[in-house]
């Protein structure tokens, strides 16, 4: 590609955002998917797979920081974390934020993301790779909840792709079952379900087969500038229905311990509360509760 | 064009947003600006000005929900409303919705957009055009503020283009001195502030407008899937600084009263209230409280 070229997301054959490439970075064909990293000349660097926006670094923290922040701060005493998928670290550097987490496990099925996002994506992990609280495994995410112990972790966050391609096998039945089982009492799992606007189904679906394996089934809203489209959402399924109504007040205190308060670009306890109320548009695709 | 050409929005240089042309609808020159309608696989029809989305009938519910109905109902009593801009009619619709409005004034500098929104997009204002409690002026809106008497209307609404254009004119410290002279006591005005995470200069600069003739400024936000980029801010200045802390109960009686609970697909009294809430990124280009 030549420089000052135009690169269209491909992620809907008839809408979608195009950036200008300042430079190329890398084109990469792994064994899951192609990967595509490029110096823009509005959002800093972005990472394609499949032709479809990841990361950039100008906007990952609402994302991370929505994905990382809510799940914990609901459960509020969260010291095992479980992360699916995230190669680019981000979501790893945002969890470990939290002092009060003993140990992250992070499995991401592609090496070539996590390689490409170490040499030209440094910041979006920063020193979360070397941690001591930190387990990365390249590795198939569904395998390792199949074998990972009941009750070994506090909180699931699932940062996927959407449910085709290589991500389709985290939104299956399966999935959510072995989710809720390696799970802990008041345990979550979180994961990124799109963008309703344009991807009702994958938000009302993949709610259905979360809600065959947990009490609480629900989503919460975040604004990405880079998946375009109005709000996102956020999948949502405890065991516990009590966590997603914990008050803006209780969040704050919570953060503070956490060392995560002030910290922020995008969250803070009042849009963590506020995100679980969802526009008419969105709400009609959860199960009736 | 031809049929299922690629119209590519030329707000920002270096990224955007781009629709599959099913089928162009017009393409006018008016005394103001570049206007085109047409239609798309994926948003219905779509209105663009100076090459910029302006509406498209499948998302134009977030825009003028949280346009008209946050500031009517956070006011409380409001009887007189002016609009001034948003010639597509889709304000006037959402603001006469409201049982409680005697009187509505909308102030569009180019008829051409209110004509071809009257042939194309005709969902948009519904009645609103023959209602008898609407007054349609095709004129310039900063010339009917500086004329306009003195505590004359109860809310001003400003549905602009950006302040480049034909728009930069409803952004000045002249139009603001007039919309906090023409208002009653407790009166607010409420305008677009743009994307900020691609346009913070928009939201900063006129906030600090604002700020020179009303005693409250602030911002709320809308996440309207083609305005990309993220929340997008309507600005908000007050004389009263209780409007924007009126809790989602309250909204939700005065809306009930109104006749607009229950009929939207964005707005709640609870999406109402938190939407005052923003995001760090945004909230520093306010001025200090």
């Amino acid at each position: 590609m030549t420089t000052d070229a135009w690169v269209n997301e491909t992620l809907y054959a008839a809408w979608g955002q195009r950036f200008l490439v300042k430079r190329e970075l890398a084109r990469v064909k792994s064994d899951f998917q192609d990967i595509m990293v490029f110096e823009s000349h509005t959002h800093g660097r972005v990472m394609l797979l499949d032709g479809v926006v990841q990361i950039t670094e100008a906007d990952e923290f609402v994302y991370q920081e929505m994905l990382a922040h809510v799940p914990l701060l609901a459960h509020g005493a969260a010291k095992r974390v479980l992360i699916i998928g995230a190669g680019d670290g981000g979501v790893l550097r945002r969890v470990l934020q939290h002092r009060t987490v003993e140990h992250a496990t992070m499995v991401e099925i592609d090496g070539e993301v996590i390689r490409l996002a170490k040499e030209f994506l440094p910041g979006i992990a920063g020193d979360a790779w070397t941690d001591p609280r930190a387990e990365v495994i390249v590795g198939d995410g569904i395998d390792f909840v199949r074998k990972a112990a009941d009750a070994s972790y506090d909180v699931v966050i699932v940062d996927s792709t959407d449910p085709i391609g290589v991500g389709e096998v985290l939104f299956t039945d399966e999935f959510y079952a072995n989710c809720a089982r390696l799970l802990t009492g008041r345990g979550l799992v979180v994961n990124q379900c799109g963008v309703p606007f344009m991807q009702a189904d994958e938000l009302r679906e993949t709610s259905l087969r979360r809600a065959r394996a947990f009490a609480d089934v629900w989503a919460y809203v975040a604004a990405v500038p880079t998946y375009v489209g109005g709000c996102m959402t956020l999948g949502w399924a405890a065991k516990d229905a009590t966590l997603r109504a914990v008050p803006a007040d209780e969040i704050r205190r919570r953060a503070d311990i956490a060392g995560v308060l002030d910290t922020t670009g995008y969250w803070t306890p009042e849009i963590h509360a506020a995100a679980f109320h969802l526009p008419p548009y969105i709400a009609r695709h959860l199960p009736r509760r």
